[in-house]
Order: C-alpha cells, then structure tokens, then sequence
C-alpha cells in the first residue's frame, strides 16, 4: 500500500492560485489535491477543465472547503486582502497551512496570525518566501554558513519587473498590495533576515521614490521605482531597488558582501542558456515575470511543506520572520511616502521626531 | 473519476534506470508507474526502499515484468548491450517504449529494433535523446525555423565529461560503450540531424583522438579526447569533440553558424546563477555530470512520451534518426580508430579505398 | 617641420603623478614633457631615472617649474590638499592646467578656483574625471543621446576598491581625502551629471556607512562601505555604494535606467579575456587597482586636454562641474557622519532643521 | 640628452602599414618614424597628411627608402606577395626588419627568408603575429607554464571575420591571400606551436570547408567556412575554424585543454564593457575586427621589437615558427581543397599516397 499522502486544499485559482494547484497536483509526489476554492466564476470554471478531471472538488465557499472530508492542509493563493483571515479559519479548523506572502499589508495583522498559530505547534503554518527556496539562494545560504565570505556586511537586492503592456495593471495592482516595499521588496528583505540573521534590529531607515512612467500610482501613494536603505545596529547594511519600469524582462539580483568575499545571485538574468549572434551583437533573452525565474522554488516549496506536515518536523522557515518582513517593508514603505527618515534605538524601539 | 494514467514499467535501476523511475513516479502526472525490473539484487534493494511503498511491484525478470496486468509502456534505462533485445520484447507485446540512447552500438541492430516498431505503428516507439527535450536546444530550433540565422552552415558540438574520480570507472565502461563518438556525439549528431535536417547525406569523415589521462582505454582501441569531422554533401559540415578529461564539470556546448546568424547553447556553463567572488578572482560553479545539466530535458521526455501514447500521437522523434546517428557515430569511431579517413558518394553509399 | 607639440609640465611624481608623466612622456604625440615638479626627494629619483633622460628638467619647487621656458601647460597630480593653489598659481602663470580630481574637499575652494579660471577663459582648464574618457561610459553617453533607453531615472554606481594588504594605508589615506564619498563616489557623481544633466537639483541626499575592517577609519569619521541616495527635484535618482573591501580587485559598476531601457557598465569586471578552468569552477581575474581598469582612459584624457590646448577649443569637461560633483559628495558625506538626511528646496537651497 | 631612439621606417601605408605607421609614430616612444614607402599614389597622399608633417620623409621606391640616413630598422607592411622580397633587401641592407605575417604564402620562400637572417645574426628579424604580444594570450602562456592545466593536450581555435559589406572583397583579396588557413589560420597555428611547443610533429591533417555565402571564392579554390584537425604525434591535437560569415563581428577564440584544467581566450567577445538591456534581451557588441580586438598587441609588438633592437635582446618571437606555422597551414589547405588527409611519419616527413 502507498503511503499516505497529505490531503491538501488551495484557496484561490487566480494567477498564482492556479499555479499552487498545478504544483500540488503535478509536482508534489507526497501530497494529493483534494480541493481548490475560489470566489470568481472564471476561476471556477478553469478549475473545472483543468482540476476537476483529476478528483479535485471545488468550492465557491471558502469555509465549506475548510470542512472537506480527510483534509489536512490549506495553501493559500488568494488575493493578500484575505490571506490572512482565510490563514486563522483553516488554523481554527485544525489544518496545516501554507500562504502566499504576505499575511498581511498590515503588521499588527501578520502578527495576529503568527500568535494564533503559536497556540497550535501541532500545526506546520507557513509564509511563502520563494526564493528562500531557490538553489542559488540556498547555495549561497551555505557559502555563508562555511564563512565564504567572512562577516556578511552589506546586501544589495533588487525585486525589478517588467513594464507590464497594460499601463492600468500595476496601478489597479497598487490599489491594495500594500507600496512597492511591502509588495515586492520584502522578498529582499525577507533575504536580508536570512543571511544577517532574524535577529538584526534596524537603526534607520530611508527611502525615496519617482513615478516615472505610471502616473496612476500616484493617487495610491506608490511608486514605479524606489531605493531604500535599512542601516542596522550591529554595523550592517541594506539597500534594496524596486522597479516596474525594466524593459527587458524580470531582474531580481542580490549581492552580499562580506569581509571578506562577496557573493551573487543572478547578477546576469537569462531566460535560457541560448545566446544570439547577429548584426546587433551577442543576446540573451532573460525570463519574462517571477514564474519563469522561480518556478522550480515553488515546487520545492510545496514539497518541502508537505514533507513537515507528513514527517511532524519544522516547516523551513520561521515563521515570525513573515512579520518582522513586512514590518521592515511597511517602514520603508512609510519613509518613501513622507520622504522622512526613520529611526529606532537599539532595543529596535522607534524614535518618534521629538526623540530625535 | 480522474483520467486514466498510463500504466507504465521501468527497465534498469541502475543510474539511469533509477532515475527514470523516479521521473515517472514524481514528476510525469498522466503516467503511473506500475513496475519495475533489474537483474541485479543491489538495485532490487533499492527499488524496495524508494519504489515498492509507492505501489510498484518489482520484478527480476524481464520478460515477467511484460506481463504485469494492464501494463501499456515501458521504459529502458537498462545497459546499452540490451536496450535493443528488451525493445523487441516489448513491442512483440504490444507495448509502447521509450528507449534510453543508443538503441545499441551496431547500426545493424538499430535498424532491425526500427524495423520492428515500424511493423506496429499503433506503437509508441521512441529512442530518448534527452537535448532534444531541453528548453534552450529547443529554443534554438525556433530560431532557426524562424530564419534567425539564415541557412545553418557549420555545427560545433561538444560533449565533455568531469574526469571520473576513479580512473578505472571510463575503462571499464569503454568496454562495452561502442566508443567515445557512438556513446558521447551520438548527442551532437542528433543535434545535427535535428538542425541540419535528417536527411543529410555525409561527404566524408575524420576524426582523432588521444589516450592523455587514461591509458586503460587503449586495450578497448577507445580515447579520452577525440575530434571529428562530418562533411555533408548538400554543404554543410559538423564538427565535434567529445572528452572525459574536464576538471570543471559537465560542458557540453552547441554552436549552430548559419549564414545571417549564430547561435549558441551553454557556452558559459554554470551550476546555478551565484557567482562567488574571492582572492582568486570571480568564480561559478559548473555541473558534476549530465544530469545536472538535463534533468528538466528527461522530466519533459517521459511527459511528451505519455502524452503521445495517451494521445495517440505521433512521439516527437523521429525514429530513424536513432538509427542513423548511431550509423555516423560509428563511423566516426572507426575513422577514429583506424586515423583513416572515409567518404561516401553523393547517394550516401561509402566508397572502399578501392573507389578513392 | 613638425607640428608644435604642447609643452607640459607635470607637478607630483608619486603614484598618480608618475603615471600623468608617462602618459605625457610616452602616449600623448601631440604634448611634449618638458618639466617636472615634486617636493618629495624620493619621486625626484624616480624622475631622474624615468624623465631626466628624455629632456625633462627636474624642479624641487613648483613656483620655479611655473617659470620654465616655453611652458604652455600644467597637469596636476599631488595631493588632494595643494591641487587648488597650484591650479591658481598656474592660471595666474597664463598656463593651461589639467588638475586631478578633486580640486579640493572643500567646495568653496573649488569654487574659487573655477571662478578664477573663468576670469582667463583664453586659459584651458579642467579637472580630470577619468571615467569621461572611458570607451564604454562614451558609448553609454553615446546611446542615451541616441535614446536608447528613454529618460535616465535611475543611476546606481559603485566604486569599489580592492582590500589594501597594508591596513593602515586606507586610514593614513583617509586623514586628508574628505571621505569616501567626496573621494570614491565623486567619480559616480560626475558620472550622474553626465547622464542625468549638470542642472540635476537634489531634493534630498541621505547615506549610511560602517566599519567593518578598518576601525582606524573612525577617527577620521570615515567608514570602509559607505552606500548614499540622492534624489532630484525632476523625478530621478541616484544612490551610490563605496567600499574599501573587496577582496577580487577593482570593481567600478555603473547601471543607467531608463523609461525605455536599461544600460550598464563593469557589472562583469575582467582583467582580461581568459577564464581558468579548474576543480573549482569557472574563475576570471579582475583589475587589482583603477589603473588597471581605467588606465587607456587617462591617457585619452592627456590627448583631449592636450587637442584642446592646441587647437584652442573647448575642453571636453565643463569646469563647474568639479565643483558640483565635490558639492553633492561632501553633503553624501556629511549626512553619512551624521546620520542625517539633508534636503532642499526647489533653488537647490539647503533647508536647516528648523525649516522641515 | 635624450636617449638614441631607433630610426625606423614603413613599407606599405595600406590598411596595416598606415597602422603600424601611426604606431610606430605615436605610441613606440623608443622609436623614431624617420621614413615611409608606398608604390600607391593616394597612400603617399595619407602620408603627406599624417606622416609628413611629422618629418617623416616619404618613398615611393622601396629601395630608395632603405637607403634613408641613419635608417636602423624597417617595419614592412605592404602586401604579402612582396613581403618577402622587401625583408630580403632590408636584410641585405644590414637593417632590423619587423614583417607582417606570413612572410609568404610560399613555404620555400619563407625558409629563405628565415635561412637569410640566420646569416646575420646581429639582425633582429621577426615575423610579427600580433596575438603573441596579446595580454590574455600572455597569461595563458604565464598559466600554462605555472602547470594551472597540467599537460596542453587539445587545442580549439578559431579566427572568425564579419562579414564583408562588399561581397567581391574577400573573393579578391582570396586571389592572393593564401588560402583561408594560411592567411587566417596561420594564427591559430602559430599559438599552438606557442602552446604545445614549436619542436611538435604532425602525424596527420584533415579539413573541410564550404562555400556558403561567397561563390566567387571557388574560382580561387578558397571556402567562406573551414574546419581542419591537425594530429601530432606526441599525443595532443589542434583542430580549427577559419569563417569569414559573422554577422556580429570579430570572434576569435582559443581553447586549451589540458590534462589538469582549461584555459579560454574570448569566448565572450565584446567591443567594451556596456550591455544594452531592451526589449530584445541583454545585448553587448563585438569588435568589427581584429584591429578593435588586437590593437594593444600591435602596439607592444611595436615596442618589444625596438626593445630588442636597441638593446641588443633577442626578439621575443622564434623566427624559424614563421615557416612552421605557414608549412601546416599550407597543408591544411591542400587538404581542404584536395579533400584528402595528409600523412607524416615521426620524423615529421610527409607520407604520399602511395606510403599509406
């Protein structure tokens, strides 16, 4: 008899809700998909072509879902409005759970989630950080472990996308991702945690921001590109690029330099390993969004995942790094709005302006 | 109800057996594998430990393995000097195959297998040249076909392994492998065939090699680096190089030169996009062997395999070319062997000494 | 009759001093070096041995060198802190005069000495920002013009030294070089005018830095990595990095983003075109010091001055700039001390605490 | 007083002999430019402009010019058919001579020349193959001798022209140039001989060519497109690719692999140090020819052979190579254009038919 296999569920069957499902479905050889959900119509009835086939049940009502018989685990891929009160209910109901980053535009919010699943260390509960399962990421993750490069001191990393040919996307996009840093950067951030350590507290923090080829995000206070600098007490640094605006596909770069080497992860993006020669030169094409960059991420990801909850031992990631990325992301996300610098004391405890 | 999955056996668990059954189980969503077979008690053991909980029944007979109930395919990752005797098995059954590369080392053999398939065309008979299934070899096709490079002229394709950490590994394997060119370029001259087109006739052959590393190879008259050249009647011409003397890691390199344009696969190979800069300057890391390089190549085969025989379609090779780039391989191996150099008139028909 | 030859004198024999006298001596056809000043008995060895027998007169006294016959034109290579009043003494000797960069560290002396050349504009004058001369930062000028890439909105440039093997060098150096930002980044600020615009007005400059190698570096109030963000008031940004610890060498990267594209310039730095293949991977070597990165820029740069000079036309770099370029870095620098974001008004006015 | 400095004339003020001109003139400061010939009334008509104002006096009768006062030294660069000649009379005329390669496409010719000097052996006379005085072939000289890749056992070379935006160019210039290996090949000839050592013997060659884009070139029993193997009988083999069908521009890259490690030389071509980053991907220009990729090898060839004269120092290159490198790029090309391979016994002496 095969091994039992986790009974898994995912909620939303939108763009990136499709794909979880596909990799649960497909390219996750210890979990089964049982059931999908999602609130829209055309999302169902993808569901039903490319889901239903393969004894998948699917549900327009999220709770129902939760009540599936024999299910053990939800991956949430719905939009970032609901990860978080889909994340407590599927907690509620005694499941594993897997979502999508962020918990929450909202800090207090992600900190909510992270204590209700702090009551249930039966359950696995995760936030979804991609790249910590990257190959590079990781291999650079080790380099670091075996002192490669010394004292990691400075990151460098870049989230940059691809103009998108519908102006209106990315600025209806705007409307509720939380601002450029929360929305994209916290994947930098959220490195930056890994590779200085969790516990690295933030001295100051400083951003600025142009809108230069999408006005529309004005009236949602976010911007088409941002740099931002996040100086931490214990004499390291970040500085983190974020872009809409990259012509030639989606560039996602990192450097971290230590005292003594330096390291890089995709400092030259390609889509494959073909090179063109002709009368303009030597090109490459380079991958056109984040699927085509970390799409084998996600299937390690939800396998891994599904080995914690099948093998009770700890998800990879801690989970209070979800918060503590956001939160980053949320200041410096605030210090691009007002043009302000912020500023913390050692315990990490904010300085107001009348402290300063 | 979910569709049916094609039932499917796996023949060798040896390195490559192992990994094909790994494949199917894991990573090929519309074929289940059903069974498996190998003659030797070693890989048994591990086909219990990672197989036989998955439902697969194991079998030491290769014949009784065919008989499995309901078996529809089967796939050989057997040694080379059998691959084409357990093909014919299969199809007498009525079974469809995917062949590991080469169908065997005498062109002879080859044809008779092709022959045989051809007999049954309800078959699904398919010789697995993994390349052809890798995104940027395919991704070269396109180009071509779209006249990205006007008419391809000259091919230069390499196969280069890592030098084995046992210098008794290559000997040994030489003795049965048909040679650096029938073994190795077999992949560069399927590449050819594939961009050239099938129907190539050669003009003539040379090829030179030299024993630098392993002198165990002599006895079995095979090299560690060899070159050859194929020249092509219609005016084209390849070239290749085939060495098992890497320090690096796997190379294997492909430059197609047409007459507006060229084009390149992996000539800057590289594990994972880090790059590691230290004392000694930047540094990547390459590939240990093939499969670091084609694992996505074989995922995708066994896909595009199930998908033709639940389909019924036709495979996406051509089986002759399993025949004829074996034919060439073997030709250069002797033009290899014997430092002589062969030509063929223009229906293709070699011409002895005598005809020169 | 041969064509007059520029008659130049080079002031300082040390490092960059030596090398301006070669490039004049050696690879400047339309310059002749005639004379050449240091106060340091050792550099005057060196020019003995090197100059002396090539016809160059040896001074221990700048004044007097200033009076040699027939001298048309000064190139300045001493310290930082003589470069403005040998610059002044040398206008007021009617003589034309490429000074290193920085003028001074202070951009009121800059000032000054932009103001009195600008009372002699018969007088070429120029301070020496190498990278202007650089094939590839030309032809990144070139296809901005051309509007490859749309509107330049973003700028990132590093400039990035390789770890000293004496410690001590970088803080006896950073006693009188006005820190790493009017010392190193000056160059990626020069840079930004370039592609941006010399009428660029910042909005507001903020920089944050750390020790992490040389703690000599804080009694001079400098720091070993240094990164900076300037903003501008016509919606663009630049942000900088500086480090004194690199272990690969010399690695000056320069990014330009436009609306339309992206251009970039070093990312892959070389020493050359050779990659070493070995057990650990694919390395290349890189450019130990700027020399050898910008060497063949230095000597355009004498050649330009010297056409300019002759031909009585334009130098190829506005004067003001130099004071810019030190302006906008001694604030980097300032807020990097400080920990405190500086900001203006529209004018480019400062804006003190009290008018936030 | 300044040093003597080497009294040195031109042959030619073609395409490479105006260069070398304007080398010697401007950029071999040990070195005078004292006169130049040319039988071609609008090369005399470049040299007024750019030589004579200098006080270079112009010739247009060799012979005259070697009769120039004080004359030292002679830099031919006229066309190949009168190379010979003209470094025959300078040796007559007790003058140093620095010849473009080949000396000739006459392998008895050259050995004459060759035989001539040896006869003075005061005289320094060198055969200039620019890629020797090459800074990344250097290194891998420097590498190689260090033992970085154990035992040079396979060379991979290739000299690839753009093509011509005239098609009748290279069909005139294949008139007299020698044929594809010896005038192209020659260079990758010469660095296998640097490599693997001059006292190497060939056992067998082997090429193959094509006629893709220039039909004219038949006429001349020349090919656009050529590939040949030269095996030796210590145990290593050279193979290379002459093209002139680049569209991109020039790409000339050497491979070397040895028992222990790989060296490459420009396997990534590029005209600076920017990538264009658009729509189309990452792009990076090549050099449009082997000025744009040579020029500073030219410029140290230069240099190094005045070294020798003036210091009475052997020249850096093995005059008797000249000849060597010609012999096998001869056979190549009968090769080629025979079809057939070409064999030779250990002591290097050819094998006809009949012997095989």
């Amino acid at each position: 008899m095969a091994p039992h296999r986790l009974q898994v569920a995912v909620a939303g069957l939108g763009r990136m809700g499709a794909r979880h499902a596909l990799n649960i479905l497909n390219k996750t050889p210890r979990a089964e998909l049982v059931a999908a959900f999602s609130p829209d119509q055309n999302e169902l009835k993808w569901g039903k072509e490319h889901l239903e086939p393969y004894g998948v049940t699917l549900y327009d009502d999220y709770k129902k879902m939760l009540e599936h018989k024999g299910l053990e685990a939800v991956v949430i891929g719905t939009a970032t409005s609901v990860h978080a009160e889909e994340t407590l209910q599927a907690i509620e109901k005694d499941l594993h759970v897997l979502c999508e980053k962020p918990l929450s535009t909202s800090v207090q919010i992600c900190q909510d989630v992270v204590d209700a699943a702090a009551k249930k260390p039966h359950l696995k509960v995760m936030c979804g950080f991609s790249r910590r399962f990257d190959d590079s990421y990781q291999d650079v993750a080790r380099k670091i472990e075996e002192g490669a490069i010394g004292r990691p001191t400075v990151v460098r990393s870049q989230t940059c996308d691809r103009q998108h040919p519908d102006p209106d996307f990315f600025v209806q996009y705007a409307a509720w991702s939380g601002g450029v840093f929360v929305d994209m950067s916290v994947h930098d951030i959220d490195l930056t945690l890994w590779y200085f350590g969790s516990n690295v507290v933030p001295k100051s923090i400083s951003a600025n921001g142009v809108v230069a080829i999408l006005p529309g995000l004005k009236q949602h206070k976010d911007y088409d590109n941002a740099v931002g600098i996040v100086e931490f007490w214990d004499g390291r640094i970040a500085h983190y690029y974020a872009s809409r605006m990259m012509t030639h596909g989606q560039e996602d770069v990192t450097e971290i330099i230590g005292t003594e080497g330096k390291l890089t992860v995709n400092l030259n993006p390609q889509k494959n390993l073909v090179n063109y020669y002709s009368k303009a030169g030597i090109t490459r094409e380079v991958p056109a969004d984040y699927w085509g960059r970390f799409e084998p991420g996600f299937v390690k990801e939800a396998n891994e995942f599904t080995a914690a909850c099948l093998n009770n031992t700890p998800v990879p990631l801690e989970f209070q790094n979800a918060v503590k990325a956001v939160q980053i992301g949320a200041w410096l996300q605030e210090a691009l709005v007002s043009g302000k610098q912020i500023r913390f004391d050692e315990s990490g405890k904010r300085l107001d302006r009348a402290n300063l």
